[in-house]
């Protein structure tokens, strides 16, 4: 069974390349550069790729994230400030991409209908859902939806999203399990030198290893902040 | 208002740029390179834009194009044979790209939303349904829906294709009352000098011209094959 999977170098993509592994899958790995500020993101992904020996490509969406460095989304547009404080808080929306995930699937999907892959998967989970419309169950099922109606008689493969219903406290449980190696992945959306710890994925990564008892070994430039913020949601 | 609108540099897609401005659309194209041998295509998109003065952005999908080039489709794949005759014809689903219009809209969608345009449109049409699943009017709605889904909240737009009922010579035609340069417009699959007259789209474009009764411009390799090809379907 082969998978394409989305791979941002986060600490969800990365547990998915190892669930996918640990379920038997051939898996091609695919990270794309659309733009985000924090490119640091697809070294780290690059990196694990390459201790595990899992198949991987880098798609470069340079012409598209120019045309969106200046929509107004904190992740590509760089006159907008970063939000700081917790995933649930509305300034958290800044963190849009416009059409993200349908884009980025779309392109794996193209890719795993050339391979002969029998799946696509995406790491979207349940505390993405509140900000992100397009990690959504009812948007997965769209794109599976018009993913079996442009490849028909092509492509008998689906758009799946195992972490649909997980949340981020799971993820990091099912990642110690699997022994995913966290000191490759990288959440912080400024990608400075180290980890923020302030804004919300910073925020979401320390309070999912919290929650989860799971030993995190990564340094956070302000690594008390998370819980100011969790107390304020 | 405002369009995104995907413009290959073909008849359909140049008629379309004419019949939104008709329309009173502001419009904004997109030329995308996915690795199709019949790149040509993209210096006639631009032609055209230049001289009726219309946004036209070029995006670069070569890495994902790298990624296609073995998947067997004549479009991409330069180890298959270009098919020569009708559309209709069974060996014309080796034109099909894996999933092309779905990773395109899904990126004209993501600019769409971040230039606050209206609408999204391809021009598809009924000619393409027989062999392209996604020109159909299924995928149409089957994106629109994904679309609605994924940016909820962010776009209140819609993804349209304003030709799928439409028959090529009812382009021809429409394109012909509009006055489309169609000595700009470029179709040929095999992107050489001239227009070989006997791939798919090339008999197809013929017959079009010919049904509508709109006098062609475009220089044939050979000129006759298509009546044959016609006869034949």
């Amino acid at each position: 069974m082969k998978a394409v999977t989305l791979l941002s170098g986060g600490m969800d993509s990365t547990t998915l390349v190892y669930y996918l592994r640990n379920e038997g899958y051939d898996v091609h790995a695919l990270s794309i550069y659309y733009g985000q500020r924090h490119i640091k993101e697809l070294d780290y992904a690059r990196q694990m790729c390459d201790r595990i020996h899992v198949r991987r490509n880098e798609i470069d969406l340079s012409d598209v994230g120019r045309l969106l460095s200046k929509s107004g989304s904190a992740l590509v547009d760089n006159r907008v400030e970063m939000p700081e404080g917790h995933y649930s808080e509305a300034s958290m929306s800044q963190t849009v991409v416009p059409n993200r995930n349908m884009m980025l699937l779309s392109i794996a999907t193209a890719i795993a209908v050339a391979g002969g892959a029998d799946i696509v998967a995406a790491a979207v989970h349940a505390g993405d859902h509140a900000i992100y419309p397009d990690c959504r169950p009812m948007f997965i099922e769209a794109m599976n939806e018009a993913a079996t109606v442009a490849t028909e008689g092509f492509w008998m493969g689906s758009i799946v999203a195992p972490f649909v219903d997980k949340t981020k406290a799971e993820i990091a449980a099912l990642g110690a399990e699997l022994h995913v190696p966290w000191e490759l992945t990288w959440s912080c959306y400024k990608g400075g030198q180290h980890h923020c710890g302030k804004c919300g994925t910073c925020v979401e990564r320390q309070e999912a290893f919290h929650i989860a008892g799971v030993v995190d070994p990564t340094t956070y430039l302000d690594p008390e902040y998370w819980k100011q913020a969790v107390a304020n949601k």
